[in-house]
């Protein structure tokens, strides 16, 4: 399992230790997201060899199962594969669960290797309580369920002490952090982490009535992370 | 935020990016776990001057909520200062959010630096689901509660389809796997993620029902993750 940078900005030295290109540079078989950002990814690696003599497939939210089944393959007639997600960490709110469930289930060796993953970065950074919290992905987005999901979350942070961290597709950022302060009590804290490890990165922990009184104008289109908290 | 190598044995090239190495030598100021592995930590960066004309200050489960007032007072007066647990990411199961907190509130910028999380990794190479996932912390030491805990995980691992993922005092890890092997149904997954980055690391996901019919003999005091998914 290898992560990629998250930023389109960040050089390689910033987002991964060195080891983990050595890595790279002694497997032939990659299993990737999306074959033009795997491809990219390789060359920015410099693989020591041309791309096109490795072996790339591709796994995402469009792969069937009996598809991923026919991933294994190469895997168990002995040869090592590396599974890499568009940005951050393969199979963490990124595909590559799937594959690593089959190696489990056939006893292959799973291998995660260090990289950025924007939740755990933003969590770091929040303030938040980080000894307890949970990761919903993305919450319904018509209103109603929007604001039951939301104060299902603020009910949990509270009663649970447990951070609730959730994300949005980068256009309606600004809708999910207009119902979280709409929809949460004025002293409740929430965390808006924008483009995480880039230049431009901004983490900020506010009250909902802080956040009201000012809300960032440059979410738009930028990925994000929101984290709800005490 | 200034993330650490797990595993003692574990270079830092293998465990963190080069780029973070520049920003500790660039500090002055560090909030450490513990002062002994904190100092260890930064000869291991090669700091370029004595460790002992570096300020160092402690921040964990025993510092008072006034001391932490006082750690951010150098901060304020305009000092960079990095926050660095003794293994793997400050904030997150760790200490160094009650000084991220205070940042925000007095509008200081706080960064995260990318480094390894064993919560993250092993949720990575476990196959299990990584797009819906909540880490608990400890669970409850006594029988009864402990059981009650492991069946609501569970009761939530298949409602919410969100993996569950909780530690152990290395001590107890073997009264852990046992008492989930006794409390789960026989399908349920479960993760054990033993030694995560170092050379002895092992990652393995089963069904309860597996676990029964061979539990692993050296999970004894060696630091482990916990992961209870469908």
């Amino acid at each position: 399992m290898v992560p990629c940078p998250i930023a389109d900005d960040g050089d390689l030295a910033r987002a991964l230790p060195e080891y983990n290109a050595d890595v790279v540079r002694s497997i032939n078989y990659f299993v990737v997201e999306n074959l033009r950002t795997g491809r990219r990814f390789l060359s920015r690696v410099s693989m020591g060899r041309p791309i096109d003599t490795l072996k790339l497939a591709e796994l995402n939210e469009h792969t069937a199962d009996a598809e991923v089944e026919s991933l294994i393959a190469p895997i168990l007639a002995g040869e090592d594969c590396a599974m890499i997600s568009e940005a951050g960490c393969p199979g963490v709110a990124d595909p590559g669960a799937a594959l690593a469930a089959l190696c489990h289930r056939h006893g292959v060796r799973v291998v995660p290797l260090v990289g950025p993953s924007s939740i755990l970065l933003a969590l770091m950074a929040s303030g938040m309580n980080g000894q307890s919290f949970a990761f919903n992905g993305y919450l319904p987005v018509k209103p109603p369920e929007r604001q039951r999901a939301l104060r299902a979350l603020e009910r949990r942070a509270r009663t649970e002490h447990q951070s609730q961290i959730c994300i949005e597709a980068p256009y309606r950022n600004r809708q999910l952090l207009e119902a979280i302060v709409a929809s949460c009590a004025p002293d409740t804290r929430v965390t808006v982490a924008i483009d995480i490890t880039a230049e431009s990165e901004r983490i900020e922990t506010r009250t909902v009535a802080e956040w009201r009184r000012s809300m960032p104008d440059d979410l738009h289109k930028r990925p994000a992370i929101f984290i709800i908290g005490e």
